[in-house]
């Protein structure tokens, strides 16, 4: 029954049930993990060929010997697959280390200070700002609070991010500098991009200060759970109708494809902006880990083999992502308790309790041994205005266990639900 | 015949006869460079285990699966391992990726901008300065131009820098931020630092601002050529006796003992120090390829295997080393033409031209098809005083090219150095 016809007196007895619930719940002594996007066991076993994949040879298509220095920007094959990974030519990819966040941190602390053109951070401006469409990364948001850039949220809607209130912030506020964008399988609503959002996302540089860029992390890419997943268009495409090649940054990695600790790490963009920022790098190492890339690519023959292996990741994922949503849809649906997403993809289901709610069941599901993502961290400041997002990651545990924390996800949305109805009843009553 | 005894009729006709050397050498059409040092491909040969060494098992001595995210400072082993190399405890050690200049810059940049206790950049005091010892290694020196530290160059002694020097520059100047060190095998004099400078350098930071660093490149640590090289003292025991713990950092890594471009670097401080660059850290990656740290303490189950794998290196580059010494003892000893280094580790010899004569000797090098280092580069802002450093690292190429280029240099430095003369003496007789 849905909670808005509920009489009090039914809400009181379900409230007393689910406490009993609760109460056994926390007797199980549950010790759950539902909160890192990580890859599995099982998924990282998948790449155990990686090490010794190279049989003593570690020369690259065009000579470079992988083990000594040099090749600041990586190997050509490395570029050439992960350029298509991206829908870009090879010349317009910078190949790194193990880590994407690295790449971005890069970006972001370069375009501060120095810059593509003129630094974000300048005696003549207000602080930087840069537009994050909400829920989102938290490794994204983290990286602006600590470089003292201030983040705009902007809703996220089913297209992507909601590009009216993107384009009026832009026209609002002095010297905003950027948008992050995961725009296939988003972290954590799993939307896709639309075409038409790609189409005025690559716009946006031209309505804002000449500096802007278009953080581009394209985690996901390739990261479809079923083979109906509909495609992400090419904002290169876009970008060049737009003449705003030189403000978009793609990033990916292979950490969700190979090991997530060990995998590749890469960028994209214009020669304008890869010439600055190899000259930046220049200072800071003479090259990233070719032997790894060499491995990968070795693996990966071809973009074809790539995606072969990722259906394999899907095989693994979806009966989590099935528990996680037919659990919901079972025990929740219809009873107007919460809603929830239904990816095609990426690491994450994304749960809206009622407003005010989600710190309050994240905190039950804590006390019962089932730790979830802290509420608020999918907002800019750890701020959920309406206190109700929950990011839900089923990747890692094994299925009894992702099976035992949804049933007990559930009887902690049930719970806060009805002490929250029997409490409004009470205050109603007074 | 030392040339200050020589007659100038014999200058003009050594003159002569170096003019047509040169020329044959002109015309040999060589291409050999001795620019960089860098392993050669048989050194990194001796590590070609270490892709399959895993055979499979990913998983650390803790139960760290090391191909999935975590572990912001790296493998407890690797810590063990590298943590001796260095002389410290593993609870001292940060271990990273494959670049220690990585590491170098990360630290010289946070320190520069937030740093352990204030930032080195303040609106309140003159630019930051770092104590260069010189000649020495570029890509500090780099690092430094690119970050807007001023450079103040201090000489150096076959003990290290000098002391009386870095002492009196700190008393000199406002706002002395740190030295840098390459304490054995230095680069490119391949000095070994004393204990007394040793004792005088970790006593450094007492005497100058309360943010110093001493920024301690131990690259060499383990790259003897000889057996009877001299160890190096533990700067660690120093600092703790002056109480300096949390101004010093170690760098070091494996570049020059596994793969250059795929090894393992690392770091060691106080927990201090440890806990603000961890800090730092996390906003920028999620940890380093533990993977590769495994590979490499599965390779080195012991620093005494390490140890035995660095003669294997030592026997390919000594002969190298060898032939650049015993042609210019042959062909220069006792001419007063120049003067050179006898290194017992490391990766270069450091020759001495006549004051003034560097530049042209590498530029008729250049001419004759024989790259070295440009003149200067050793120095801060790439500026020799005495135009006289050059940098010779004989390790890349093969044995017969290491003989034919040295062969070269030889007749460079003697034509430079006749024409110099012939010069001079016409200068004096009109």
């Amino acid at each position: 029954m849905h909670i808005d016809q509920m009489p009090a007196d039914q809400v009181i007895e379900l409230l007393e049930k689910t406490e009993q619930s609760y109460r056994a719940l926390c007797q199980a002594g549950l010790s759950l993990d539902l909160t890192r996007g990580k890859p599995s066991a099982e998924q990282t076993q998948l790449s155990d060929a990686l090490d010794g994949i190279l049989g003593g040879d570690y020369m690259a298509s065009d000579g470079t010997d992988t083990r000594n220095y040099g090749g600041l920007d990586g190997l050509l094959e490395a570029k050439a697959l992960f350029g298509q990974m991206l829908g870009v030519p090879a010349q317009e990819v910078l190949v790194g280390g193990n880590s994407s966040l690295a790449l971005m941190y890069l970006v972001v602390d370069f375009a501060q200070r120095s810059g593509f053109g003129r630094p974000w951070l300048r005696s003549d401006a207000s602080a930087p700002k840069i537009l994050c469409p909400s829920p989102g990364y938290d490794r994204h948001f983290a990286i602006c609070d600590y470089l003292g850039i201030e983040m705009i949220p902007i809703p996220m809607l089913e297209t992507g991010p909601d590009m009216d209130a993107a384009e009026r912030a832009i026209a609002e506020h002095d010297n905003v500098c950027g948008i992050w964008c995961v725009p296939r399988f988003s972290n954590p609503t799993g939307c896709i991009y639309s075409d038409e959002t790609l189409a005025r996302l690559a716009a946006l540089p031209k309505r804002a200060s000449s500096h802007f860029l278009i953080l581009y992390d394209n985690a996901y890419a390739v990261h479809a759970l079923t083979s109906d997943a509909p495609a992400l268009g090419n904002i290169r495409d876009y970008a060049l109708a737009a003449e705003t090649e030189d403000h978009l940054i793609q990033f990916g990695s292979t950490s969700k494809i190979t090991f997530a600790g060990a995998g590749i790490a890469f960028l994209a963009s214009s020669s304008t902006v890869l010439t600055a920022l190899k000259h930046h790098l220049s200072f800071q190492t003479i090259g990233p880990d070719k032997v790894n890339q060499l491995r990968h690519v070795r693996m990966f023959d071809s973009f074809g083999t790539l995606q072969d292996h990722m259906q394999k990741h899907a095989s693994l994922l979806q009966p989590k992502f099935d528990a996680v949503i037919s659990t919901l849809q079972h025990s929740l649906g219809g009873t107007g308790m919460g809603s929830w997403t239904h990816p095609k993809g990426g690491y994450f289901i994304s749960f809206e309790t009622l407003p005010g709610l989600a710190q309050r069941v994240v905190a039950l599901a804590a006390d019962a041994g089932v730790k979830l993502t802290p509420a608020g961290a999918t907002f800019p400041y750890g701020k959920d205005p309406n206190d109700s997002n929950i990011r839900i990651a089923p990747s890692f545990p094994n299925i009894n266990d992702v099976q035992a924390a949804v049933d007990a996800f559930v009887i902690c949305v049930k719970l806060a639900t009805f002490r929250n109805l029997a409490n409004q009843a009470s205050n109603r009553t007074v």
